[in-house]
């Protein structure tokens, strides 16, 4: 690869989020240089990050000139490519709404509704089969290109690239083990008096999958954080953790006090790694998302997909201004870690970070061949998985489960199988009604996301 | 072993109810005749069952004449026996009050109490180290003799004996799967008009673990009996199916309408093969045993251990005119299989029924060493375990967890470990409080057993 | 299945051998009756047997009537067939004769040549597209019948039958144990004076693959046959164990003096449980099959492929005399266990019996698929391997070795790959000449036999 | 840890060779800082290199100060240490000649005679006590120490100490895999015309175990280097490759002309990492090893012990002139890696390099637990390795069968069970004499062992 003309094929690149993440963190460095083309099934809005993007060299502290190029076709995005983004929304914000929802009406309240309980799966069914057409169209036009993932769900986003097209290099990519490192350097000034520690020293060992992620050991320099966070837990386990109270979880639907991940701490003996909201979502029903009070004992917010559709107008609103100038575009850093990856991967740098990749004995509890997320070396052409050792018998239980109906979940969408898919459904933690009122939900899920099951008989 | 002088030692042999059984069993066939060393930590009840079995051979229909003899040692039970039979109660009623009845106060209803869930974790916890006493005699005293356990916690039992000594030529007896297969022949008298089929040809392919256990695969000749019980499920599902009347749910502690097992195989696809009121308690604690309206919906009864406390009373009247003779033995039919096993280990048959042994295969996706529940064919001096083959990913997952759990407790049985202890506890699907009204449930159910746990601190 | 109406189609229908006992074994029980249709791609050495085998019911001490029926399609045998017994020549005898003498010019010598080694490799190539189309003709015309395969390579038979159609029954069947079993009497009667013992009473545990199947367990009653086996190893281990002159090893392609089988005990600590002419040449080439001096030190025969073309022309004369009357049909029982098989699957007795099958299980220590040989128990409609449990590390290692050759020669001749079916071929341990002799060699036997290598490029 | 004192354990601190080695590296590095205790069974060799190490400071090139201090006892050594180096003979040449040359009576001929083949075997049963005695101390005296291990055989010792102390932070290394990739940039350079390479950028995937280690891929930047290897092989395989005349492998113990790496290669298909006289060994006896003549063929060299006696009497001079003065002590790189390791397990940078662990899922085809070579991550207070997935089945199988077998030689090393040795030794696959000898072998190379074997009946 010719570190100066990196070629980037951004599928779902007319986002108003991701997108400009991404322009940020290209520009922001200057190691790598090169073009970037968007391709979104909504044409107008790759144009608009075509225009968006190109001035992005000219803000204040670029580093590096990238071009950007809306296309009209996979096939035109991914030939040549050397690395391919994948960062859509499967479907519009009102297939999530029925997603989220939906459920409520049965007493089953979720907190994302893109990766696990009834929303996660159905999101799933709608998502596989756009997968299976982005793998097989990169197995004939990029079939040596890395592939880098941010769709949810991510674990069967992933495996589903890889079932289609098995010597595809893909992975998949997530932020939330980094927010639980910044969490641990909380600790560590609050309980120890360090300060200026930074996140890449934070060393971690990183299991389970996505959203459902356990941090087994955790060291910086020679200070165990397993006993920092024990702490830690000790102190705020009732009041909850608010580092900053702009960001109280009462005023955010993104925001958490921590206290779902100290229970979880307080059972398991490792400690969760990922947003309240999500682990939530991992656990079964009655637990951390019985209803709307124990959701607000627990101290989290159940995002409501109304805040998704209002947030989304203020980015179009945000895309108008960037492309009339009326707004400058601002480079700052989004602290993922896609750009320094693709920097490790063209041999510039070696990287060890989490990271979605099929197993191939990273863990050793779990199937061979599923997706699971553990730390991983980048180095030149290569990512390979670090091995993240056996989880303790109640976390690779729970987990085990997950990723075994997981597996169900993907063979019902790659079959269009519906019993085989309600089986999955039923078999969620969060699926807590009676087996009749699941039967009903799940038929009126699948109703109002059936534009996106073509070929199913519902 | 000489098939006419076979000698049998059962711990837990002043039982007024399993010991009557045994007896009435041998007595009934004529192909092993000896002599049975009853040793009871309660020598009263030894020896009155002493007197008991000397008279049976009296009875009407016995055809084999066996000798009773109440000892006071395990050494001189154990000495010299071919065979060893396990069936004691682990403490008193008392200790199994607390079990059952405790978790109430925090909203955790148990229809048994002795295999799964707080209470059977806690009885585990009690009986572990009784068998570490047990397997360490039989060590010494009796290494080659064949044991056949009938105490519950029935798995947690069997590990214990192969944990202290490996060597050991042990198995564990259960019959639940027999009423499920009785269930069977009643569909097949219903819906196809087959009559006077016997248990031993409805041929079952038994996965699991004791007390939940699946039939992957059934037949009858060349009917797939899967097809059956699919309409019977849906003929019965709303009401419940009840054979027998007399035997109605509401008005016997151990009955049942199958209603949960109708669920379970809607759910599942396989049949869950034991009393509904075991099924229910491995399952979520929200789903059959929320609370007492939801068990009566789903019919089946909590059997109380008041009422247990009276049965004996019952049981003990019984014993007092059996030895007085003012009621004479009578030799029926137990329908356990425990003594055919005996002829065919002495070579006189060849049987196959289920049994739980240490898993050498036949359970593929459930850990090597673990004690499962699956068919074994016995001959002459070998029970061999028949392979089961994988369980369905959702069964596979929910039988996992609990095996795992077990082989958590046992492990903090054998070391008196508190705290994991409890990682198990909370970790039970039952245990559905929070986690702070876990630990103190946890703390008094302790507290209520003490008396069996020497070296622990609490 | 009506037993009185069982229709078997016997492909390979024309063997001058096999089936001649196959008619003896049917007629010599009363269990059951029906009809075989005979297939074999010689028409006229099938039409020969129709014309024999409905004789069979008049011969002296026939029990049963069957009807015998060659047919000219593999769809008029199979269509409505209950049970499909397959025992096939592949090739004719002087592929056989490149593939056991063609590999003496670089000096790998073979005993057998049908199952490992180059001969046997090589072998597997030519069978295995016959077996695809055998099991697509099942799949299609007799998806329900039970398949008994007796065609060697035994291993890859059945494997190729499972790879094409997963859902069949089939199952391979071999008598080397038996042999073993007899060898075991033969040392019960010799060292302990028991006489009369009848094969069913020696109970063994089975582990391994065809032909290089080991024993770690044998009982006769409550005597452990492995120590008798040791003694017995020590006594004959110089001078060979021959039971019956009339059957000595020097005159006699089949026979021979058990001495690899006691220098493997010796060695392994298990009872290598097949005539030492297979088991050699599974071992490593330098070891019993150096030379023509060593084997016959080893005290066993190379079977020339001359002797079994001169033995074919005997047959074939008995055929004639056969059919004219000259010769009168003999039945006497074969000792095989197939015809058994047939009753237990009809559900009229419970056998045990050496079979081979897919692991599902019952070899934890081989691959889950492959075909292995263990015991099974054979009940109404069902055959169900016993778990063997994990052979010694050393055994292990042996097995695995040529299981995972078995998988590469099997994946090579479905994908017609002649690098990949060479990979195998150099990994076998008797192929020990050096790389470019063992590239010349490959060539000329897949010249020899490439006339059934259809679609390779050769 | 504090980097500028670091504390160093040297066992076998004696040594003149590696001792030296490591004195060089870390005088030749600024980083890290500190003392180095020798602790040698020899105390005057100790003695001698703590004269020898203090000079070493004031050598051209020294850009550390290390201070070096012999000291008496294990305890003394460990206590306080930061770093165990263990580096020992196990006995003397003299044991070291029986294991080497014995064999040879009986047609076993070995090159190096340390890892695997009869001389490796029976030096593993007299280090295993060694490294016995050593993993208690470190349990006892520094059991937070990161231990470094270079003794061979590689695999057992470290097997051992995490046998004995599950809870240690050893490793193994060992250089060979760099040789390899020194190869590969040879051939970049003659084949490609790439000049300048460093090692650390020939980027491979270890499988395997020690001395017995592949690469399954290879890559510089985005060439596939398994291609270029192709390659050089086709070129060199007759003839070998020899790049430097003054190193012929006529005229040293230690070269190689390559011809067994590049001969596995083209029967295995992945490229063997390890000297050729190590390869060698791990394969079967007829093959590498025939005879003098088959080794001659394939040009390497068998190290004689008589020439490794020599050696050391050189060895023994240069130290005396080292005390003296009248030689220089002279720094240079060695090449090996373990200073660097220690760098980064200081946190001073992120290294990844071939190390020897046991397997936590790195080798997934491997049994858990059992010590096996592939690439780990090193950083801040961790070691962890990388994925290095499946080997190929062929290359597995052979894998599998010495990792089998040393499980069985640590066994018996441990209970000392001279039977279960005995076991092991004859499944060699280098052991390729009759079972006969092969015990009159093993008795003679146990006796000129027995006194490094306490407590054996021998």
């Amino acid at each position: 690869m010719d570190t100066k003309n990196i070629q980037i094929a951004y599928i779902g690149g007319g986002s108003r989020g991701w997108a400009w993440g991404l322009m940020s963190d290209l520009a922001g460095q200057d190691i790598l240089e090169g073009t970037v083309r968007l391709y979104d099934i909504d044409r107008d809005a790759a144009y608009a990050n075509e225009i968006i993007g190109d001035k992005v060299q000219y803000a204040e502290g670029a580093k590096s000139a990238w071009h950007y190029k809306a296309v009209d076709s996979l096939a035109e995005a991914l030939t040549g490519a050397d690395f391919v983004v994948l960062s859509i929304l499967p479907g519009t914000f009102d297939e999530m709404e029925s997603d989220v929802h939906t459920p409520e009406k049965y007493g089953i309240y979720q907190s994302v509704g893109d990766t696990a309980g009834p929303g996660g799966l159905v999101r799933a069914l709608r998502t596989i089969p756009m997968y299976v057409e982005i793998a097989n169209a990169i197995k004939e036009f990029s079939p040596e290109a890395w592939v880098i993932n941010y769709t949810n769900p991510m674990t069967l986003c992933v495996q589903t690239l890889y079932e289609v097209f098995p010597q595809i290099k893909a992975f998949g990519c997530c932020h939330e083990v980094f927010s639980t490192q910044e969490l641990l350097i909380s600790a560590l000034e609050e309980l120890r008096g360090i300060t200026d520690v930074k996140r890449s020293d934070i060393n971690v060992n990183v299991q389970g999958i996505n959203h459902f992620t356990w941090l087994s050991d955790a060291w910086y320099k020679n200070i165990n954080l397993i006993d920092v966070y024990r702490e830690f837990c000790d102190k705020y386990y009732e009041t909850g953790y608010i580092k900053d109270e702009s960001n109280h979880w009462m005023n955010s639907s993104f925001a958490c006090a921590q206290r779902v991940k100290f229970d979880l701490f307080k059972r398991y003996g490792s400690i969760a790694a990922a947003g309240d909201r999500h682990l939530a979502e991992f656990m079964p029903g009655k637990m951390y998302l019985a209803d709307p009070d124990t959701v607000h004992e627990w101290m989290f917010g159940l995002t409501t997909v109304e805040w998704r559709k209002d947030d989304l107008k203020k980015r179009l609103e945000k895309s108008k201004k960037l492309i009339s100038g009326e707004e400058k575009f601002e480079i700052k850093k989004t602290g993922e870690e896609g750009v320094h990856m693709m920097q490790a991967i063209c041999g510039e740098r070696t990287l060890v970070s989490n990271v979605n990749l099929p197993n191939i004995g990273q863990a050793p509890d779990l199937p061979m061949g599923a997706v699971v997320e553990t730390n991983a070396v980048f180095r030149h052409n290569t990512v390979t998985p670090l091995c993240a050792g056996k989880m303790s018998n109640e976390i690779g239980a729970m987990v085990s489960r997950h990723v075994k109906n997981h597996q169900t979940i993907l063979k019902a969408a790659l079959t269009k199988n519906k019993d085989l898919a309600f089986t999955a459904f039923i078999n969620d933690p969060l699926v807590t009604c009676s087996y009749k009122d699941a039967k009903v939900l799940f038929d009126e899920m699948l109703q109002n996301t059936k534009k996106y099951l073509p070929g199913w008989e519902i």
